[in-house]
């Protein structure tokens, strides 16, 4: 090894030591007759010392050492005579008696400091020194500890994790398919995996009872922010099990992780069907670090002449406590934000519940006092507190305030860092109505569930459906969502059909996962987690492109390596493929 | 859950316990007034026992019960009349109360046992069935204890796994891409790496210092047996680094698989140059388990009107100890083994030294009785051994003999399967030269570093440098391989220069990596094993596909789910390709 210890561990213990140290130069200070060099490796830093009057030569020669040049050193640890505290290494310095310059570096185009002066573009072009950033080597090594950990968890409840293949088989169904052209089978294209869900099933088939991966999957989707073309899932599944067996060992692994990665210990996660989180919260992702839950007023507010409220299918409100003294343009502000296309409603409507006692709306024209009073009854409103009220058909209201919401939420400082709620969202509906394409689509997957009293349904009202389905949520972020698998030949059938497959598109795109299960399937079903954006969360990051070592930008395009990029006119002719003109 | 135990674990502790089983039907058989049903699960197979006199109905509803049902059933546990002690469950049985069948199977195409009468086309397209058999089922389980103690044996040693990205930059240099058109980018194309090589040494110049990664690799190869278009890597580097600390720290690795997943305690394992092997064993992966090295004869046996001899720039032999009575046949049957296009030679020259002390040779007419005695003296044989020789150009002959001793190390039986014998082949050549195409190869990859002392060679004499390049092989079979790497640019440039590689395209291809080195590149060096490889020698298995839950067969097809397989023309529109008519 070209060191004898790392930069990251030296302390008064080692007083007196011959030590040799490898890394790149932070930063070098000349001070008189001194010269500081802060030598850094992935461990941490130490400082070097040089001596103008004692080796004249040497710290000549530490002199003209730039910025990020990789240096070798041999010295003798010494106490500092000025401590750094908030070092590691900070109570001793090193003694330097020679140097070896094991390669040198070009100016960096930004400065690697934990606020860097780099623009993103840059960053990524230059990804190898962002990655020596502080921050991006503290997310790297959180995820590495979050994946052994959940290995070893999983492992020990004796899971195993079984690889399923890259190169699989187009279906239609959800998201676009990357594809990959056959050489050996010209015109034929395999697909990268949008995720293993029906191996995994077929391992249930096969017997395998307790199955997980930590897996890449690829989505050819137009990017939106923190949407990348290939991410990573922790999948799982398990075989002779129920909901509830599924919800208790995946709680288990999310406390394990709490536990052994952010030393939190959690309790029982609080569960709450998806009618509910849409009623109280307006979301099927609930973040639930702060109350202000939604209050319905429909029934109390219509018949007054006020025609928006009259032809609404739902009013409904939340009380922001504190804020009755928001001024006109903090309640523009407001307006504006829940009428951009993104949040969609058509205005708000508020009421201050002033401290001095008395009710302001802007509605007070078709409400009397009285009404106004009885309204903030039902919302339990007090003295200084805000009500925001919208109105309109009843999920895109809710949606909206649920949105109204999360930005309140936020002006208001509700939440604090650090601060982890977890929360199981459960019932979700099986199917989703679009209006536009006039059918049913699966709200999770065509492979989910029905619950079995609700199967009747399927014919009658499909809409109503409950699916066996969860999804676990942290903080208003959808952390791994799962369900039940259908394991019945017709009901998977029944299914296909009701999600407006033809048998023959059925049978050729997963005909080999319904012959399967006519050879014995067991009861099964299963859970993924997005493993970059629980990472994310748990590193109280912003973007899970922080929490990847090489993400692609929004353009699906890596700009360090510059890919994609044109291939060879024999690579073409070899697949037997051509460009469109 | 729908059951309390699995079918593995009930032992005469848990008599008289109530219990719930669900598993498949491996077998059931009828014995006057009772039914025996084995129910097997991933964990085992338990019996369970119906009684006709006790429960009429329930025992005429076992009977009709198939193969690979899937049930679940009640009943207590109790002590058999009939122990098997092969069986861990075998002093138990289960008097059933009552059965729930939980899925009904079609009677499976082929027999779930360990010796099966399904062919291979037949279980790969029921893999989900196959699957099931214990042998599959085992290696399975064998591969993830493989991956498990991997990632924590490095993980312990500060080796961190970091992700690299699937979809990357075709380079042309090496095997063929798998390609990934990029709809958002149209004419151009991701690739599927072959290895994560370049990202790995970023990751160096990144201050990552310990890196590795369990990752799946593509190559567009024509599949020969035991390749696969996707396989499975232990993909490591590692930051100030010599070779000898990579062997040492590698070494560690696999001693710690050895002991964690074989129980075996080995030494430390030995190294030979890659000259050596040539000249002792003709490979560069020797088969160490046995002896039968080379013995070299050229200037011996020159100048005795021989002209194969005379001819050959060399001949050499190995000692078949016990084999002077080969009957002509058997000789023949060697003869025609090694004039095989495979092996290549233009014949095979044989001196048997019988158990009477003497000689009997295929070339008797050349060589007097003294002279042979006295190459019998070069090899030390004793009387009953059987010497054979090649003679030609020095590499193919090489090579040829190496695959004769593997041959008669097999007829001879001189291995037996539990051995392992580890070694490291070290000193391989940096650079190959290839005679058709009359240009230089590397023989590792190009970004391997040349010892430092063979540099000025590079421009007088390539073909002799040496690399910093070094194999781990067991009983024959390559492990893993790597090098030190070249970590600056001039140099790297230099050695794309001695490929063959224009300026341009050097930059065009791996320019992200020459600029890199000029930030600060530390030195770093590397290697990767082949895990499926591996696994499959620890497993005592023939072939990498019977430890890969979903393998492919040799024109690339998953037989199974049907893929390759068409797309839509939608699907080629948005990509921008037409298919070659």
């Amino acid at each position: 090894m070209l060191r004898t210890h790392t930069c990251g561990e030296l302390n008064m213990t080692h007083e007196g030591l011959e030590v040799t140290l490898s890394g790149w130069l932070q930063r070098s200070r000349d001070m008189g007759g001194l010269t500081f060099i802060d030598l850094r490796d992935r461990y941490g830093i130490t400082q070097l010392v040089f001596n103008l009057e004692v080796n004249t030569a040497l710290c000549m020669e530490a002199r003209k050492l730039g910025r990020e040049f990789v240096i070798s050193v041999n010295g003798k640890v010494a106490e500092r005579s000025n401590k750094n505290p908030k070092m590691a290494t900070g109570d001793v310095e090193i003694l330097v008696s020679s140097i070896t310059v094991l390669n040198v570096s070009k100016t960096p185009p930004f400065t690697i400091e934990d606020n860097t002066d780099g623009g993103e573009e840059l960053r990524m072009k230059y990804r190898y020194l962002d990655l020596r950033r502080n921050a991006n080597k503290k997310n790297l090594e959180l995820r590495h500890k979050m994946a052994i950990e959940t290995r070893n968890y999983l492992s020990s409840l004796q899971f195993i994790e079984i690889e399923t293949p890259y190169l699989i088989k187009s279906t239609p169904e959800g998201a676009r398919d990357f594809v990959v052209p056959s050489r050996m089978n010209p015109g034929q294209f395999y697909a990268l995996p949008q995720s293993p869900q029906t191996f995994k099933q077929l391992l249930m088939v096969a017997g395998y009872d307790r199955y997980f991966q930590i897996v890449h999957c690829f989505r050819d989707e137009d990017l939106r922010a923190d949407r990348q073309p290939e991410f990573t899932q922790i999948d799982c599944e398990m075989a002779f099990v129920t909901q509830e067996d599924i919800l208790v060992t995946f709680e288990g692994l999310a406390k394990h992780l709490f536990k052994s990665v952010l030393d939190m210990e959690m309790g029982d996660f609080p569960r709450m069907s998806y009618n509910q989180a849409m009623t109280l919260y307006g979301s099927d992702k609930p973040d639930i670090r702060f109350g202000m839950t939604f209050t319905e007023v429909t029934d109390l507010v219509k018949g007054k002449n006020f025609k928006v409220f009259d032809d609404a299918e739902l009013v409904v409100g939340i009380t922001a406590s504190g804020c009755s003294e928001y001024s006109r343009k903090q309640l523009d502000e407001l307006t504006d934000f829940v009428k951009r296309p993104q949040v969609g409603a058509s205005g708000l409507v508020y009421i201050k519940y002033g401290l001095d006692g008395v009710a302001k709306s802007s509605v007070d024209k078709f409400y009397t006092a009285e009404e106004l009073t009885a309204i903030l009854a039902k919302f339990n409103a007090k003295p200084g507190d805000l009500i925001l009220i919208l109105a309109g058909k009843k999920e895109k209201t809710q949606t909206a305030l649920g949105t109204l919401r999360l930005e309140m939420g936020k002006r208001m400082k509700m939440t604090v860092p650090g601060d982890f709620k977890p929360l199981w969202v459960v019932d979700f509906p099986l199917l989703e109505w679009d209006d536009e394409t006039r059918r049913y689509y699966a709200k999770h997957h065509p492979f989910t569930s029905p619950v079995l009293e609700d199967i009747p349904l399927l014919d009658s009202d499909p809409g109503v459906v409950r699916a066996n389905a969860y999804d676990l949520v942290i903080n208003g972020v959808e952390i791994g969502g799962g369900s039940i698998r259908i394991h019945n030949k017709e009901l998977q059938k029944k299914m296909f059909t009701i999600l407006g497959f033809s048998d023959d598109e059925a049978a050729d795109q997963f005909g080999f996962l319904m012959n399967a299960f006519e050879y014995g399937a067991p009861p099964h079903g299963g859970v993924a987690f997005g493993f970059d954006r629980w990472c994310t969360i748990f590193g109280g990051g912003e973007s899970i492109r922080d929490f990847m070592a090489f993400p692609k930008n929004n353009s699906g395009r890596d700009v360090m390596i510059d890919s994609p990029s044109p291939i060879k006119a024999e690579q073409l002719k070899e697949l037997q493929i051509n460009l469109m003109k």
